[in-house]
């Protein structure tokens, strides 16, 4: 099982340059944009090939398992996990929209960047158009910076729910 | 008809300095709060006076079609919405909150910079202050850079919901 | 009573370089990543010993009257409000999560910035896990900048709804 070397999460994040932060934050934006306007098929390219995406509730991820609403530990898996929702398709139809507070960065060391972010999740319902607050939470992100590029080495969705009110199909 | 010339969203956001990077996000944070902190006759100021904006929803967008819950393609029709809005004032008394996740640079060209900006907006009602998601989606921007300014040179707040629960008075 | 000295929120705010910039953005998410990590205790210490934080609805506040749910105008009134919350411990279990909005600066001289920053906080109850917009509303500050930390002089957090729907007991 992929080893996860987060930070205990730092009072005062790091301080960092301007290249930095912004290619940061355009990799937090860009990656829910793929999924809120439902370009799927991008989204595991914000992944590297040997990866972890993970969606955990926080009273398991606090526990220290491991096991989650999704686990995938390479690339491949996130694309057979979009390929299969594209065939499955019986889910009733709905759209994501994730807002997010500014990244706070826990650690910078060389190209290897790890982040907390606060996200909510709106969950718009079709056709009847009816807005939830899908999940809350924060993500905890290993990301590698590479030349003008960023890239997810992990990702952990860490829900404040334990429960998830419907099958998660899409990712988070 | 206003043309509108927004590129496809893409995969990967633009690099942009930091001095341009900040004047998108203040107009997006300063055209909210005039909304949101009752303003409303500084809002018209954030756009140009040649200028589109409107809300439509996304099922109607993605369809091509280019009428909306609002349309106003002067600056003039914002400052008469505005006023009638005020005379008017038959509405059930309730306050707008805005949180928008950090802009997208979908291109930056010379002075006009196209943006993709995810919001929701919670809504209070008064005086029994109850608070639901009103509207959740994103908006897609062209916006004027000039000297240390930035005006809207079109504003579409594109709906993830095809309805609004209610007469949609105040902008979103 | 402390004296508040905030000025009517600009339309347009303050253009700042990117050390200011950055200082003010990890103030704000640092602030709420201590609440929401349960790291209560670390809160004070971003506050000046000599301060303000109040929590009050919008309705109050612009009526003048700086009587709120919460008033507290030292780091030791922080400290004792973290302690007394541990130690009671009454209420049912729940969590919150800070969205925040960019923060716009409304003024920025010398070492003082004084800034508006929309914010919603979804409240999650355990263990079912429902998920609750708990309240929105903007955050008043004033920051005092010393060397590369960032401090609240004055917080405030004014509420869109006149009603909290339970005992206020975490800050907001």
């Amino acid at each position: 099982m992929y080893e996860i070397t987060l930070p205990a999460s730092p009072t005062i994040s790091a301080e960092v340059a301007y290249d930095v932060r912004e290619r940061i934050a355009r990799l937090m934006v860009d990656c829910s944009a793929a999924i809120d306007n439902d370009a799927l098929e991008e989204w595991p390219e914000f992944f590297l090939e040997k990866c972890l995406y993970m969606v955990i509730s926080r009273a398991n991820y606090e526990a220290g398992r491991r096991a989650g609403f999704i686990y995938c530990d390479t690339r491949d898996m996130l694309i057979d996990r979009v390929r299969s929702l594209r065939s499955a398709n019986v889910y009733q139809p709905h759209l994501y929209r994730h807002i997010l507070s500014g990244p706070r960065i826990l650690s910078a060391q060389r190209e290897m960047v790890k982040t907390e972010t606060s996200f909510a999740v709106i969950r718009t319902s079709l056709p009847d158009g009816a807005m939830t607050v899908f999940s809350a939470g924060r993500y905890l992100d290993e990301i590698f910076l590479e030349g003008a590029s960023a890239r997810f080495h992990s990702r952990i969705a860490v829900t404040d729910s334990d429960t998830i009110d419907m099958l998660l199909v899409i990712p988070i």
